[in-house]
């Protein structure tokens, strides 16, 4: 029940309902695309007992050292490197820093869900455009006027991504206004848009270190743009809560992103073990998205998106269902460990038999 | 530069503007009121190979294990705790949550420099009440008309506090509008309104494990208050970053609430060493406020306080100056270890006696 001591717009507020943490410990947890493998082993490494000590100090709030590793990675100026407590804080900040705009922002009808609550937060006025009917974005669909752009290549929940080329397409007519590319999935097999920034002054390219970094539980997120979009995020930034990143999540991402070899390797091993488990999902006659992402959406066809659902729980099985116009004949499964899928595989088999 | 891609609003933002973090090593570091022991023991513990490797997931959104730890501390409900990134996100959180109204909210003239960016991030209106001729905050001049109160007890930079009687008082008069109180240093000698929680419904407390528990590395702040202003915090957090405590802060968080023994002895061992450098000062020729904080505001009376902030850094001492009305003649020293004091005190003579 609201009350006279809140501000009058948090009565509206429809607050994002993230994927179930489920305390149960023997769950095989496929709901909220983590990585199945841990972080680099340098991490262990770096987070000892000495930074530990170091803890009753403040981070660096320019986070240096992480933007630097991050610049050198993409091969940039640290002015055109912003970082975040997740890719969360990035987006919620850019949302301020640029689309509080006399135009409605544009993005996919069906997409990452915070996008909406952001605008209800920001009271920003939006307006959705519907995916194709195969499910990918058509980015011919945004060259109208707007107040800004934004949407996750690849698209989550479905997995489907952009070629560079139609976002270059994209950024070559719409040049007055920001357009975002939540790059959240993008190390799964898509291309990211980072080699574009320093041509789009008006290109933001955010990105996370949760999914293909393995770090959900540090969260690190962070942007690359033009140094006048990074002003701009930063000047927002140090006017919410400049030490975001703290000291450890610090110390991990840099850990994690100079060990590249491992990141690759984590990579190639969930892209493998997309494919496979995809291959797997048809054979039993489900229709299954061509996913660039760490996940799958697939439709099930002899039974309903929510009974599948509940039926695998009761395998101990969590995966997610959106209760959303389009999608709720769907289930989105994360990629987990080849034991993991082939317990999924197994389950299915047992679910689909049952009901013959 | 502005740029046509920003929000309007950003152009006349103003950020924060922290104390130096210097990455010169040997410096003594008295200017950001860091606690110069670290974290307990207990925290080291928890952050080990096992934690690292759980970092591949997400947090717990809800942070129930710290919010558990908290409410224990105070024996208060579940309910009656809100955690953030440092309480300088919750603060970020309430004056959205709270302060959006149609009256001015009131603060101090001297305080926080953060109440003032955060008004301009979220447009809100204030009016600064002076403090008294000797720093004291007069509560008194807070009934009046307004949007809200907020002030930090022990107020910084001064040290000084306020007693919970006076703090009931305000409450008693002051029951329209929501009042925080920012409690960043009480540990170190006031005493916390948490108490008054139970019995004023628009009493917001809010507290940081960065100062008291060792922890400014980890950002991890927390606020108590009654169900239906944590319901509003919380609703503004699910808006923004659901997962901003990470999974290392919480852990980290939770062993340095539950290991009490080591909080007092820390806290202990500030308050003795404050008082000993106090009368080194006052002996010096200095004024000193009195200080219920882990940081003593002085005034030296044959130097300017910039050109003693100058000459301090000559001896590799790090204070704090604010070129900022009524306290331009003041430095603040955060009480350190009592070998880092007894270096301040010879710097000190030796900066005196050369002007003689």
């Amino acid at each position: 029940m609201p009350s006279k001591y809140w501000s009058d717009f948090v009565q509206g507020l429809d607050p994002y309902v993230p994927g179930e943490q489920p305390k149960q410990q023997d769950l095989i947890k496929l709901n909220t695309n983590e990585n199945p493998y841990p972080p680099s082993p340098k991490v262990v490494e770096v987070l000892n007992q000495d930074a530990v000590k170091l803890l009753r100090l403040y981070p660096d709030p320019s986070n240096s050292l992480l933007k630097t590793a991050i610049a050198n990675y993409y091969n940039m100026d640290l002015g055109n490197v912003s970082v975040g407590n997740g890719s969360d804080e990035i987006l919620a900040f850019a949302f301020q820093a640029f689309f509080k705009q006399r135009l409605p922002i544009l993005f996919p009808d069906i997409t990452y869900g915070f996008y909406t609550v952001y605008c209800g937060l920001f009271d920003i006025d939006y307006t959705q455009i519907p995916l194709a009917d195969d499910f990918s974005i058509k980015l011919s669909d945004y060259q109208r006027e707007n107040g800004g752009v934004i949407f996750a290549n690849p698209n989550a929940p479905t997995g489907i991504g952009k070629s560079l080329q139609s976002i270059e397409v994209l950024l070559q007519s719409n040049t007055e206004s920001v357009v975002i590319v939540d790059e959240a999935y993008v190390d799964f097999g898509a291309e990211s848009a980072a080699s574009l920034v320093g041509r789009y002054p008006n290109l933001l390219v955010v990105q996370t270190l949760s999914k293909s970094r393995s770090l959900a539980g540090s969260r690190v997120g962070f942007a690359l743009g033009s140094t006048v979009l990074i002003e701009a995020l930063e000047k927002v930034k140090n006017s919410f809560n400049p030490y975001s990143v703290d000291r450890l999540a610090e110390a991990a991402a840099v850990a994690a992103i100079d060990d590249v070899a491992y990141f690759e390797q984590c990579c190639a091993k969930i892209i493998k073990t997309r494919q496979w488990v995809s291959e797997q999902l048809e054979s039993l006659g489900f229709e299954v998205l061509p996913s660039q992402a760490n996940f799958v959406l697939i439709r099930p066809t002899s039974i309903s998106a929510p009974e599948l659902f509940t039926q695998l729980r009761q395998h101990n099985i969590v995966v997610r269902f959106f209760k959303k116009p389009r999608i709720d004949a769907y289930i989105r499964v994360t990629i987990g460990s080849d034991n993991e899928m082939i317990a999924l595989v197994d389950a299915l088999k047992e679910i689909l038999l049952q009901r013959r």
